[in-house]
């Protein structure tokens, strides 16, 4: 049988990371851990599109500066986020002078990328790289449902795309943080077809990865002091350990969603909660990393979920299957 | 300074290749090297993007039999193609039971799958790896221009997007053809906005790239029997040869575009020749591969080319960047 996790030791490490986001998630309860925000979330540009571009571009030039790094210090960036040809990212790194390879997994992206640039660290061939992702609520809601102009309802399961982008600045040898194992995950179609109920699209994704990423690296849940999943959202969360503990390997007080601590759902208006490629990203790169560098958290497993589908996909019926990897973190 | 260019000896080798094709590319100059094609490019389907789905799975299918392996031979897809949030991908690998990473780099993303295959294989951790592209000519018209409903009239400088899908399975020790070395791009900007003009978007990327993978790798071009780009069509290859010439490093009768070389643009009405993220997909794994497995051809550069645009950012008056990567081959 095939294994799809893979173990690294402590070969790749966190040398630095960057967080930006937008007024909702700085009002939010983890505001305070993100490195730079805004409060025009158009960011002074003609459009929501434009502004995504800005933000990513500042977020990668002040990961540039806090690390004291030049762009040639930097082997490669994997980077990707939800617009169509990914066009956020790609007009991004035209302001870069740096090798760039574009990563689409949705909102498993920033797992993605993670993988790919831990794989090739540890094969010995690249001694830095940068993994990012952004999203935007208002570029995602025209992307994937409707322009926010036509002033649609939200419906109940409805999540709220993070607006913001977070930065991984992955390395050989420096740093106390290090990206022990992943396990890659397969498409997992369970028929759902509702645009706006993505925790159902993505969680049997993501109990399926975690479940082998358990089986394959020979631990328990409770070996992992906290649990993230990427933006499953609180139903989505909820569906999700109960598939757990159907399939014996039940999750429990250690395991939380990044969607559900970035926003106060009681206060903040935002559905389920915050969805999207930077909700992992900004989640991680801002709150779980600062705890780990504070020794809060010694061994944490961070479980990005993307929903794979496109307003066309949608249009034409297709059914909107998920996709989860798992990337582990411990002290050393 | 960084180098961007990577060896790999032999260690990375093509155990088997497959292609399928519609009717305008098994018509045109190459036809006969392509392993499986269709009329009807509907494929019977509702709609041209759940053809190009059907396509992409029959390709894979294809090649897990041609190749006598099952899914759990496999240990990942990194795959690609153009539609938004790579939907085609995402539901081709709906049907299979294999770890799965999405690539995007326009129609470059057959060498950024490519490049990510070889480099995890190199790195030890993994055995085989299929790294695969699709495009249609109708799904990716209503993607990047207009429906074709609407009848507009082509450009001159147009291009006619490849109906097809390509895959190469990539192992560590099987096969008399290696993935020798790779060069991986940067975004390219020279400021182009014309979305129906690729060819000029993409040439300087190709020449920057090229010019660094000759330099970095201490070669010349005619130390390749074969230099091909991705999808320049005629006027960009063109427009590359005046490029190359001006750096100091020109190209002579060794260099092709698979653009060029897929369609007779004298009879078949194909603008500036082919283009997509199937352009070299399918003209590497079809016509190169069976060309250097008879040992007509020794040694090769692929350096497919991309175009970073979407119907949003063309629509925003964005400029469309360029990338392309290198990628050798050689009889072993």
């Amino acid at each position: 049988m095939r294994r799809s996790t893979y173990e690294f030791g402590s070969d790749v490490r966190i040398e630095e990371t960057a967080t930006i986001v937008g007024p909702r998630e700085k009002d939010g309860p983890l505001g305070k851990y993100f490195d730079k925000d805004f409060r025009d979330d158009l960011l002074g540009q003609k459009s929501h599109e434009k502004a995504e571009i800005k933000m990513h571009v500042t977020l990668l030039r002040y990961l540039l500066n806090k690390s004291k790094h030049d762009q040639n210090d930097i082997d490669l960036c994997i980077s990707g986020d939800l617009l169509d040809e990914i066009m956020g990212t790609c007009l991004t790194m035209r302001e870069f002078d740096i090798p760039f390879m574009g990563a689409y997994n949705a909102c498993a992206t920033f797992a993605e990328s993670l993988i790919t640039a831990a794989m090739l660290i540890s094969g010995g061939k690249f001694r830095r790289i940068i993994s990012s992702t952004s999203s935007h609520f208002s570029t995602a809601e025209r992307q994937y449902r409707y322009p926010l102009e036509l002033g649609n309802q939200r419906t109940p399961l409805a999540q709220w795309t993070v607006t913001g982008a977070g930065a991984t600045m992955l390395n050989d040898s420096l740093g106390t943080v290090a990206l022990t194992s992943c396990t890659i995950g397969r498409v997992v179609d369970f028929g759902v077809t509702d645009s706006n109920d993505m925790g159902a699209c993505m969680a049997p994704a993501a109990s399926d990865t975690m479940q082998r990423h358990f089986e394959e690296r020979g631990v328990d849940p409770d070996y992992y002091d906290l649990i993230l999943t990427g933006d499953l959202g609180d139903a989505g969360s909820r569906l999700l350990k109960i598939l757990m503990r159907e399939k014996g390997t039940p999750i429990g007080d250690n395991y939380n969603d990044c969607g559900v601590l970035i926003f106060n759902r009681a206060a903040q208006d935002v559905g389920q909660g915050g969805s999207g490629a930077a909700c992992s990203s900004t989640v991680f790169n801002g709150y779980v990393y600062k705890k780990m560098l504070r020794g809060e958290y010694k061994k944490v497993l961070l479980v990005p979920t993307g929903a794979l589908c496109s307003k066309t996909s949608v249009l034409q019926g297709e059914s909107i299957p998920g996709i989860a990897h798992a990337v582990s973190f411990e002290v050393i």
